[in-house]
């Protein structure tokens, strides 16, 4: 195994792994950057391009991992410089430069789960978002604008690992919308200003879930071009609920429907 | 009203108010240090005890607030002071000492939703557990050994205000369980060891939800005491949910029963 190392905080190299931290540095290189041994695994799983393989100096046992990676570059770092390109604070000791996807491929026609996100800033929220989306067999997921970046590394870390298996694409909502109900999916907005309870209808097979905004819930431009409005209803005096939870308790009303009734 | 200027970062109240960034220093005093106009106006509705009010000197706007609070001391500190005390970026220039009740009143027997908590260790899952536990109407929540401090700033800023008016003991779990079977509660533990679905089959007025660590799960030992498993299912290949998620895919689950179905 071929490691190169880097003793200067200024190489050039660094420097670009640095950029990666923002959205403006990873639309730049068209590149991520993730963290530790998991997700370094779920990425070579699911075929991402790795593009270069960071480990601090002292890191010798997840070295085991790349043997697999044959003509993926190495970079020895300082531990002080490898801990100032990851944003956790216990770094295992690896990182990797990961290419973004250029587009991912659009399935909606044959899938019956898809999610629309309305401006999802949080990227714990959207992390988790994307790991239930996973787990509750949901195929294509919409980003509209607004929504945080989904390489962002915080999302790339709650997602644990689902990101790399999700179908995202960004677009305006106001286009998808028309082009989902054209194509036979029923679009469901949630909010509070609903009248029905989620688990007081029935959905069709193939339903799209719109979900809004953190603060100011669903634009109300959108929430026009859905089919129906539902609310989760909320015996306690709680205004509202975090919207990954929101996504999960309606998401697994659908697995429920499917999977059969009690 | 009379607002008592303090000009130095060195200030014995100042001291007191860093300590309560610690789980240590809340303990040590009783109380708790909250953010932001929204909070305080929760806690007044709450009629939890304000034991001093924090403003940042260019603050104004909040004062409005505090018209209806009299005989509470109000501290005017130097933004750059005010900032290190609370941990957002954007503070509101508004913060309160308030004193964390002594002990929350045991109203189990006659309450049908309860939650136990196993060393649920990240404060915005804490945060967001107490928020949809409030609006899915649970009654109380045990806290089990290991469980982040509920009033660390971060648990109490994921919970928008449902902390002050949940019902919240610390207490050791392999205590309570047992006493809850006595009392006629019957006790789900969550987990992927689990082979029924959740959904799958139908709860008493009178239950209990355990909840595991964020890593590990439940206890096998608390697991033990339970009686009944149960899993979310996932179509997708993901091992688990973000234990937030879990809790409101749960608790509405019950919320399904009991409000009608489709």
């Amino acid at each position: 195994m071929n490691i190169r190392r880097i003793t200067s905080a200024r190489n050039e190299k660094v420097k670009r792994w640095r950029k990666l931290g923002t959205r403006k540095g990873r639309d730049e290189y068209g590149s991520l950057l993730i963290e530790g041994e998991h997700l370094l695994e779920e990425v070579v799983k699911a075929e991402w391009k790795i593009r270069a393989v960071l480990v601090a100096d002292e890191q010798t046992k997840a070295l085991k991992l790349l043997e697999g990676l044959e003509g993926i570059p190495i970079y020895s770092l300082q531990r002080s410089t490898f801990s100032q390109l990851v944003d956790t604070q216990s770094p295992q000791g690896i990182a990797a430069e990961v290419a973004i996807p250029s587009s991912q491929p659009y399935r909606s026609p044959e899938r019956a789960r898809v999610l629309l996100l309305d401006a999802i800033q949080d990227p714990g929220n959207l992390g988790a978002i994307l790991r239930t989306a996973e787990a509750a067999g949901v195929g294509d997921i919409w980003l509209g604008s607004g929504t945080v970046d989904p390489y962002n590394p915080k999302v790339v870390r709650a997602a644990m690992g689902s990101l790399f298996r999700s179908r995202l694409r960004r677009a305006d909502l106001k286009g998808v919308i028309p082009e989902l109900k054209r194509q036979g999916f029923f679009v469901v907005s949630t909010g509070p200003r609903a009248k029905q309870a989620h688990f007081h209808r029935e959905y069709p097979p193939k339903t799209a879930l719109l979900l809004g905004n953190e603060g100011r819930g669903v634009q109300p431009e959108l929430e026009k071009l859905s089919d129906i409005r539902v609310q989760i209803p909320m015996p306690g005096p709680v205004e509202s609920l975090n919207v990954s939870v929101t996504a999960g308790i309606f998401l697994y009303e659908l697995v429920r429907q499917e999977w059969g009734k009690v």
